[in-house]
């Protein structure tokens, strides 16, 4: 956590958005409160910034990316499992019924990478999980899933990192699902991804020790489970959160509580060229009561299609 | 996670250590793996080092620091509750029945924390321990229990920093009592500690967020648990691990199954005249398996009495 790369007046700490009041806030914000002659300033153990990934970090339409990887894997082992052709929700996987997956939420997502999971090693779920990544395409971008995160938001982790903070993923998809990647992608340490869980059992294996998933959810992290999953991996209330939805609310009053200055940020998505727009009606992502409680509050709202110069890195 | 204080063939990093193969040991590990040219190198984010705490960082005699922890709260709450004066575990802490108490082990201590500080939310607990570990005084030794560290231990830690490692503590202790002193005393921010825990429980409370303490145990983080919690908490296999008791043995195991070179170290309890000596038939910090196992796989044992030159910092 040492502040290198420090940024100069020369250089533009977050040249991929544009010059708007969102981008304004935040170097505002970040000048503050590491100025140690202003009444805002925070100590480093202190800058401890929480984002959310689905729509914070990386698209997450039409479905949850971890959504198409379960479905992968449904498909890989429907052979062995006649039954999934008329059982929930494996069902709609094999109908490639999206509409009727949506609803499950991220508790079905669990349910179907648990099923398709139980058993295995912790390190066998990290082979499949990178094996996908490197080459499942997404079904409308045409891309890799790790190529569809935003460019902006990468840019202002980083400027958030070089200013001492201690950036964190606090996100209601499974926690294995995103530890083998996010280093490379986000620059992300593995240990600082906080997510949704599933039970896992070790197992001493006559000398080779392992540890296997098992078919039960540990816990979901999202809605009150997210500032109850910062307390419980973090241990400190955050000052910087950064989401998109309403899942995303309690995290963000969670930072709102905080004695120091905070900083909250949602994303809204409402690009439907370069990116999609949605809020209030979605399934995916939907942003309601927190659209009404950041104009409330004054919380900072990046306005995708204005904001932001580019969505994806390779748009640059 | 930079390296810093990057020590110099002038400056020995383990002052506290005498000259002896255990000392060696770790250095010689330490230089072989941060060495680009050798067949062992570790890339930085693969050096995860963990470390158990009650007898491995910090003393546990007579009992578990955090056991008189909870004992000053029983007394202090016994008249509003008349019950506990014939019900254990309370009332082997109301006579002061040590004996009876540490039969409970960290399962029963747990009990106690959860029943004195139920409802309460995480804010005012840690304010409790925080005055706790600043005013109270072990029975024997006449010191503030953070005085109980280890000075090696302390050294080893920070010359690991140095080289790059990231350090976690993994106990089996309540991770909400380390997480308010281990910052100042161990230098290992709050979110790697890694402990048991109690469940805790989101309230938004009229637009005041907080998150209380339930009465029930979340997880146990000793013997299976310990892998299993380095897992869910840091997502990796350490390359380094230390612990002290059979509680240890799993994670040390774990450690050793790293496909990168690792290093397991057994702090062995061999000083009855600046410490205490204790291993295979101790209530508290049992080590009998363990340290066969030591012997058999040649792992590191410290022997306390020999190869440490300072128990505590005030002996320097
Ligand atoms: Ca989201
Ligand atoms: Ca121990």
């Amino acid at each position: 956590q040492q502040q290198e790369n420090t940024p100069t007046a020369q250089q533009d700490p977050l040249p991929s958005w544009n010059e708007n009041n969102t981008k304004h806030a935040i170097i505002t914000y970040v000048e503050e409160i590491t100025d140690k002659n202003s009444g805002n300033f925070i100590p480093e153990l202190d800058r401890i910034a929480t984002f959310d990934n689905d729509g914070t970090l990386w698209s997450e339409q039409p479905i949850y990316f971890q959504l198409f990887f379960a479905m992968d894997r449904v498909k890989a082992m429907a052979d062995e499992h006649p039954d999934w052709k008329n059982k929930q929700p494996f069902k709609a996987v094999l109908d490639n019924n999206r509409q009727e997956l949506m609803k499950q939420g991220e508790k079905g997502i669990l349910e179907i990478v648990m099923n398709t999971h139980a058993g295995m090693t912790t390190e066998e779920f990290e082979k499949e999980v990178k094996n996908w990544v490197a080459t499942a395409e997404h079904p409308i971008k045409k891309k890799r899933y790790t190529e569809l995160v935003y460019q902006p938001m990468l840019e202002l982790l980083q400027y958030l990192r070089a200013n001492g903070f201690k950036t964190f993923i606090v996100s209601g998809g499974g926690v294995d699902f995103m530890r083998p990647w996010v280093e490379e992608v986000y620059g992300i340490p593995r240990d600082q991804v906080v997510g949704s869980t599933i039970q896992v059992k070790y197992d001493y294996n006559n000398g080779k020790p392992v540890v296997r998933k098992l078919a039960e959810i540990d816990y979901i992290d999202d809605k009150d489970g997210k500032p109850e999953c910062i307390h419980k991996y973090i241990g400190r209330k955050p000052v910087f959160a950064a989401g998109n939805s309403d899942g995303d609310l309690q995290m963000l009053r969670w930072a709102d509580a905080n004695p120091y200055k905070s900083f909250q940020l949602y994303v809204h998505h409402t690009d439907s060229t370069r990116e999609w727009a949605y809020d209030r009606q979605s399934h995916i992502g939907q942003f309601d009561k927190g659209l009404d409680e950041a104009k409330e509050k004054n919380w900072t709202l990046v306005d995708m299609k204005n904001d932001w110069k580019v969505v994806y890195p390779f748009d640059k």
